[in-house]
């Protein structure tokens, strides 16, 4: 095409920006975010090169580490969890390199996905969806492999409302492999149900900002072991922009190789002193009991879960849709009714099930109201229980 | 080390939190954040999946087409502008392709550095720092360089406040390799200066949130024309967190392929109301004036600038330290002080210069109360001008 035929774009006819409506958002990510954290978002720009920003930026990464339980620097980066995977396997892998992947569930697929973008070669570990990682077929696969560098594996699988044993786990992959990477997508997890990255031995973790940290979306959260540093030194994928080299090389000065995402790190600052100060056990216990709670509410209203009990979620429910119930229907009645949300099952279980988030920022109140109003619903559609 | 040696991270002593400044924010980016937008992140958090987001998806991608001056999709990810260039690359280019970079500075040199981190072989066409990119000496180069696939460049060059003539440079270009990508890192110039994708027939466009589109950083905004999607479809380096199908695929459902950084959205929604209210030429204009006051406020000081007049930035502007004066004293005492606070030199001129962002979200008085305090400051520190 031709400068001349190129025609000006015109100012386009959109609909008007509508106030965002409060809801009960019981999606399992982005959650709730407190009002206070909501408020720090507001606060004046700064220079990320200036003193004020390196208080916050070492603020933030040495309380990260607690909440880590690493004494690995925690690296920041504007990303999505998605990108927080990726620059897992960018730094500590090569081109061919053999890697297994431990998968139940639509993050774990995406995971391995992500390796095989990016050239590796992937031995996957499935299990079905609802179900956990069986330590008893995990070995008995990987004494049939050919020798792996690494494992990929979901500590909570935000698509099926199921949490791996991951202590189990790790303290099994280091035994059978002790030279093996383990790297633990903690997206929905970390904040919300113990996960002990040093001491369990684990390689990496990762998380995203939008679950457990209670701020909006938008920041990856990744720390690395001796061992996965190591690792790094040598590996061969391309990568610049989730260089981990360069942002440690930063975090000397407590600055960012880039621009952070300074509004979310003002929100995080003040989210980290909130859960500062409730506790990280007393955090640990809420949300199991919010995972109680809700398993027990759905039960009683003769709903099925898509986990077993053993190992359901804490932090989300996947339920089952009743036999003759539209979820399409079901999620928006209760969302323009009664403002609740819920989220769609993913991949080949939308329209089978729904999902509903209990992490971050809640109070018991908005769970009892979510199943309340659910309950209203489904009998509204016709169910029995 | 074994589990047992693990000892347990205690919660770590910190200086406690201080309240954000409210300051005269003159670095290049992140820039001044308006009120409006300002508070617009503090709106609760929505269901990136549901219909409240989509209708604001839509309407910032579209308006967004309108200041890129595009009919092709932008795509918006959360990412820093480092995060754009890494975009352009992996999505257009295979492994050993063959390109050219044309550098003026810091931005460019980076740029050039993705690309070889990702295996690309470039012809560096580099200039002076403080000078643009001459057409006559980009003929004569790539007349006689081997066969390539596409040129890299900047429109803004924020390291040395030069901006590249780009229509004169993509014509040429353009007429010298129809076929080559003509791909623009237009970080801090699109929303200011005047660029017109389509009618210029550039191929890549992206740019960054802290910049003309005056909301918090951590947002990255791409379009790619026709002959760029072509490209996309053979081009073979690994990607995925950036891939330009995925995010596309998504936004037939005004979605995005993971989860978006909701509050930074709810701030350019408003953000580019406001831009449309005051009118794209409008803007323009007003960057000029920022640029012409700037430039001959520092002159009339006796202050040397890096960059020539012709070529000289609207957006920020590079101002070299005079004989005897320590830069890093100068913006110390002017961020102490007066609460103005410019950026260092980078690079090999930190320490030679300093850097006025005038750029976003600034008004006359803004400008004024910086270039006045600067004289003070200088004069106080022993300058004759």
């Amino acid at each position: 095409m031709t400068t001349q035929e190129q025609k000006a774009i015109p100012i386009p006819q959109v609909e008007a920006r509508a106030s965002i409506p409060t809801q009960n958002l019981r999606v399992p990510g982005p959650t709730v975010v407190p009002p206070k954290v909501q408020a720090a978002q507001a606060a004046p720009m700064i220079n990320h090169r200036g003193p004020e920003f390196a208080a916050i930026m070492k603020r933030v990464t040495l309380r990260l580490q607690y909440f880590f339980q690493t004494a690995s620097p925690v690296l920041i980066y504007p990303a999505s969890g998605t990108g927080g995977q990726e620059s897992a396997i960018v730094n500590l892998f090569s081109p061919g390199d053999h890697i297994i992947s431990i998968t139940i569930g639509n993050f774990g697929d995406r995971f391995a996905k992500i390796a095989s973008a990016f050239g590796l070669e992937v031995t996957r570990i499935d299990f079905p969806w609802g179900q956990a990682a069986d330590p008893a077929v995990v070995e008995a696969r990987l004494k049939e492999v050919a020798p792996y560098r690494g494992v990929l594996l979901t500590h909570n699988e935000t698509s099926t409302g199921v949490t791996n044993d991951l202590q189990t786990l790790a303290t099994l992959l280091r035994r059978l492999n002790p030279d093996a990477l383990i790297v633990v997508d903690a997206v929905s997890s970390l904040g919300c149900v113990q996960l002990e990255m040093d001491k369990w031995d684990i390689d990496v973790v990762l998380t995203g900002s939008q679950k457990g940290w209670m701020i909006p979306p938008g920041m990856m959260m990744i720390a690395a072991s001796q061992r996965a540093w190591e690792a790094h030194k040598s590996a061969k994928l391309p990568r610049f922009y989730f260089d981990w080299t360069l942002a440690r090389k930063s975090l000397d000065s407590w600055q960012n190789p880039y621009t952070p995402a300074l509004s979310l790190f003002y929100a995080l600052d003040v989210a980290l002193e909130m859960m500062l100060a409730e506790g990280r056990e007393a955090i640990f216990e809420r949300h199991a009991r919010a995972g109680e709670y809700v398993r027990s509410r759905a039960k009683a209203m003769g709903l099925k879960l898509l986990s077993d009990h053993k190992n359901a979620s804490n932090t989300v429910t996947a339920i089952l849709a009743p036999e003759g119930i539209d979820t399409k229907t079901l999620l928006k009645k209760l969302r323009e009714e009664d403002s609740v949300v819920f989220a769609t099952g993913q991949d080949h279980m939308r329209g089978k099930m729904f999902r509903m988030g209990h992490l971050g920022f809640f109070s018991e109140a908005d769970l009892a109201q979510a199943m309340d109003a659910l309950e209203k619903q489904l009998h509204a559609l016709g169910f029995q229980g």
